[in-house]
């Protein structure tokens, strides 16, 4: 298997915690973004959507959608279980995964993309026509993330991680969007207690590095 | 099990038809979004996102997100299997669904919801501030809904079904999507006749009327 990344950005990101809470170390190629190498035909020809990451498989498969690639390591890799066991354990790690990439994750792309100069004419990701920024976009990215912390916060009161009592991929999508929010100058509201505790329990894992 | 749902809505639609697949007939209530009934306490206390679909386990537990109801529902009645039988098969599903709900369904999502005159003052769904509609926004999805509706195409010439050999719940998605996108006025292009092929295959499943 190899694996295309890039270290910083916050996709492949997701992958490489799944993939070193799993105990996996695969052969990685760097693709770097801002220079555009993701829309570059020698990346195309791997992932035609031009997005981070791709995972190609023994048999010249390729898997692309962050979420997809942890599927297909959770199937051949079972341990330690990241999305859960049982149906109802299965679908309430998706439904907060989910939540996590559309609620935090993607509102903070939207800053993100349509405020850094970098992407200035490519404030949409992936092989798509140039697009420039759309401040209001980024405007309304801040509404929805700031939500979304609230949320967070509030879900964290009651339970240690964020779809129940066991860490699963839920985790590693917020705990990602955390990161990637600090990109755009939104660190955890101090008063956010709970999320600071969790932050500080994710920190400290091995994978957090990865 | 009880499923919160409204009849025209694109995402209540592809719970409603994965479950005719299945061949369940499950009670459902209708909520009306146009007239901000998912923001009405009533809903909220069922789901606080405020987005439909939601569906209540005998056990009281609240699914929402579409994916992770399939999920549960896949998970609790295996036959037929829409969302794949190998590692292999479950990753390659997932990323063609996903691919089909942010490049499809989320493109034509913004073209509607934010030049729809019902949601004026509501152009982001669920329970989030009002938010005026965005123009450009509306443009980005067009320019992104033809994009996704070429590539559709392309890959319907070598396959039959959106994920392959097998009908999924990348066609379900892909079905609401190509749905959704008439009441944006965005039909198939004539000259696209492998989806046309696919799309008249669709309509005549009797989970179509779902």
């Amino acid at each position: 298997m190899k694996l295309y990344s890039m270290k910083q950005a916050v996709n492949p990101q997701r992958v490489r915690i799944f993939l070193a809470e799993k105990g996996l170390d695969i052969e990685t190629e760097e693709i770097d973004i801002p220079s555009g190498q993701n829309r570059e035909e020698s990346f195309l020809s791997v992932n035609p959507r031009g997005l981070l990451p791709a995972l190609v498989l023994d048999d010249g498969t390729v898997l692309h959608e962050s979420v997809a690639i942890c599927r297909y390591i959770e199937g051949v890799h079972p341990e330690p279980c990241l999305l859960g066991a049982t149906p109802k354990e299965q679908a309430i790690i998706d439904m907060r995964q989910r939540e996590m990439e559309f609620d935090g994750l993607q509102s903070i792309a939207w800053i993100f993309r349509n405020t850094a100069p970098h992407f200035a004419a490519r404030s949409h990701p992936g092989a798509v026509p140039d697009m420039a920024q759309l401040p209001d976009l980024a405007a309304r990215g801040q509404i929805l993330a700031a939500l979304w912390f609230e949320r967070l916060n509030e879900s964290l009161e009651s339970q240690e991680f964020v779809a129940g009592d066991s860490y699963s991929i839920a985790d590693i999508t917020a705990f990602c969007a955390v990161l990637f929010a600090r990109w755009v100058k939104m660190p955890i509201p101090d008063h956010h207690s709970h999320t600071q505790r969790w932050f500080a329990a994710m920190k400290e894992r091995p994978s957090a590095k990865a």
